[in-house]
């Protein structure tokens, strides 16, 4: 069910759903269509039983261009307010589900990532990217501001205050290597070892314990702006509810039969 | 008008007004003075109409020695308070004014940069350093806090939470290779080149859109304590006021006749 | 007084405390017991006098293996709710002492230092650490989530959001080197210096001045979901109060007379 989709590419192999833009040709930019899906697919993953974790690969040896300027800005700027708010809170909508569908999201950045797309990076929980990775905020080039569909509350978080101040101010790339060793970046492979190197990321966090990485990703965007007291508080309830899982007691078998868990989800 | 101010430096060109404490010889403190005049100053910068980013430059090889031990230091060790409160108020004030200005302000630092000084760098949305920038938080020095001006809500955004703790706690000097490192800068250059790189950078800025720049600015401080959909909805608002700027249909014409866009600000 | 403690070793010299798990053969495990007195110690820590700051050290070359899997997670597995949260309640509030104790906190890792291990040295304000060190926040590997006594709020804040959800997510091993680099440790030591470099930083820091130490770690603490300005006003506040201490009084007199300050904590 979650591989029927038309305005992009997916497909669902042990647990782990590997999807892609599908415009190669043009660098993979975004439409109104593509954004409304994948926006879609994201709030129905929360209730997948099939899906554990999602691969957001590059395709033809890039991810993404963003919104497409003749598809999307042309007809922006036509728009009016009412239209606008509709459009800016759809991308905002996109990033929430990515935020919110309870599965890990793993980027695979290869050669341009740009605008939304770059936003579709900074969304997911892990990002993996190429020495050739060119990743840039780059909504000033188009007339706009850096605050684009969470950039200046998220980026921060990941790579400090400042850096996000620059690459939102001038809209440059970030190259991988800054990317790896500013937090951006989990890690940089060669172009020929990124789907294996990704691949082999989201088959190691599918093995589990899932049910428990749902919740991990649930707290980590949950306690964004809570106190130390009232996180702390939060995380004593949800690992509690952990600790009813069958997966928690299989580990503890495991462990006493000195062998290695195999968790179940539950 | 903006360039109309006595206890500190202002010369305003292209749009960038650079600023600079103006006590070269004893490595530019700050005193009362100067704090009321820089608040007032970065307060109705938000009202500017010629002036787009700021420079906040260091004079004769140094940034700022920080509040002046004798105008300064002294008198505070004699106030009850009522008057110290007033005085915490006015540096916080500056601090606020600087986050509150609405155009991207830069800091280019150079030898000396502690106590308040640091403070205004931290508070800068940029930071250029050179190889010999020392900046220290070192109001553990004389008796004091680390809390200061909005230090550990800030600092620990920008550098993080262990190095912001090791640097309130001991006072120590960070160097310009950990301030790079670390995130506080987002370049070291060599002396002879720091007024023409942080220059540069500003011409750069406000080249525009510059009242996109505004709300970038705005919201990178906005949405500091927001929840993750709080901040995407408040950025889906702000960039659809963006969208209706002649700045972004000025970008996507540009683009169409592949042209490079001029920004007007508006 | 502060030194009568069952499950743990302490030792109190100038002013600091140095405690350590205390069963080295077993890389020091924590137990019901030794959570629970360690919960109290740091909780009547905010009212001792004769402590100004403490070493959580390793001991016989390990920092901690964790909660104890057969003192602590078999009887987990057999609890109904009720009992788990008060467990899962009471790890988060040996976080919130350490966080709350006003005093400040240097964990000494050597060797293994995991699960509830690794949250302890998250927990503390600084971090030196040995090339030996083994950190991981292996929950995820006993079944569990990620989000444990805080993780998920306090260590992005340390290391960033995209490093902290692979750690949390793959419960690998952050080595010494990445820690370093990631903000995670404040300096790494050849073994034979680490007990060296940690009482020499904890006599630097009760050197004071420890009444504005004590209100530098509220704040670090209490400002962490403010808004700018609400962190602004509220160190304003805080700083004042410093301001009527005798320590800032010392201090100044001490730079009027040329000579090295001597803080008495008041």
């Amino acid at each position: 069910m979650a591989s029927d989709v038309k305005h992009f590419r997916c497909e669902i192999r042990n647990r782990v759903a590997t999807i892609a833009l599908n415009r190669p040709e043009r660098k993979n930019p975004l439409t109104f269509d593509s954004y409304a899906e994948l926006r879609d697919w994201f709030r129905d993953l929360v209730y997948s039983e099939e899906v554990d974790a999602v691969v957001f690969a590059s395709n033809g040896g890039n991810f993404s261009s963003g919104g497409d300027v003749h598809d999307i800005i042309g007809p922006l700027t036509r728009m009016k307010m009412k239209e606008l708010l509709l459009f800016t809170r759809m991308t905002g909508d996109l990033v929430k589900a990515i935020v919110n569908c309870g599965k890990p999201v793993i980027a695979a950045v290869d050669g341009i990532c740009v605008g939304a797309g770059a936003i579709i990076a900074m969304a997911a929980d892990l990002r993996i990217a190429t020495p050739q990775a060119k990743c840039a905020f780059l909504f000033t080039r188009v007339g706009l501001a850096g605050c684009d569909m969470g950039a200046c509350a998220i980026l921060p978080r990941i790579i400090g205050q400042g850096r996000t101040a620059e690459l939102l101010y001038t809209g440059r790339s970030m190259t991988a290597d800054e990317g790896l060793s500013w937090g951006f970046y989990n890690a940089v492979v060669d172009p020929s070892e990124l789907d294996a190197t990704t691949q082999s990321l989201a088959d190691r966090i599918v093995a589990g314990p899932n049910f428990a990485h749902m919740m991990t990703k649930t707290m980590l965007a949950q306690e964004w702006s809570m106190s130390i007291e009232q996180a702390i508080e939060a995380e004593a309830q949800a690992q509690a509810i952990c600790m009813q899982t069958g997966d928690f007691e299989r580990a503890y078998k495991a462990f006493v039969a000195k062998e290695k868990p195999v968790f179940e989800g539950d």
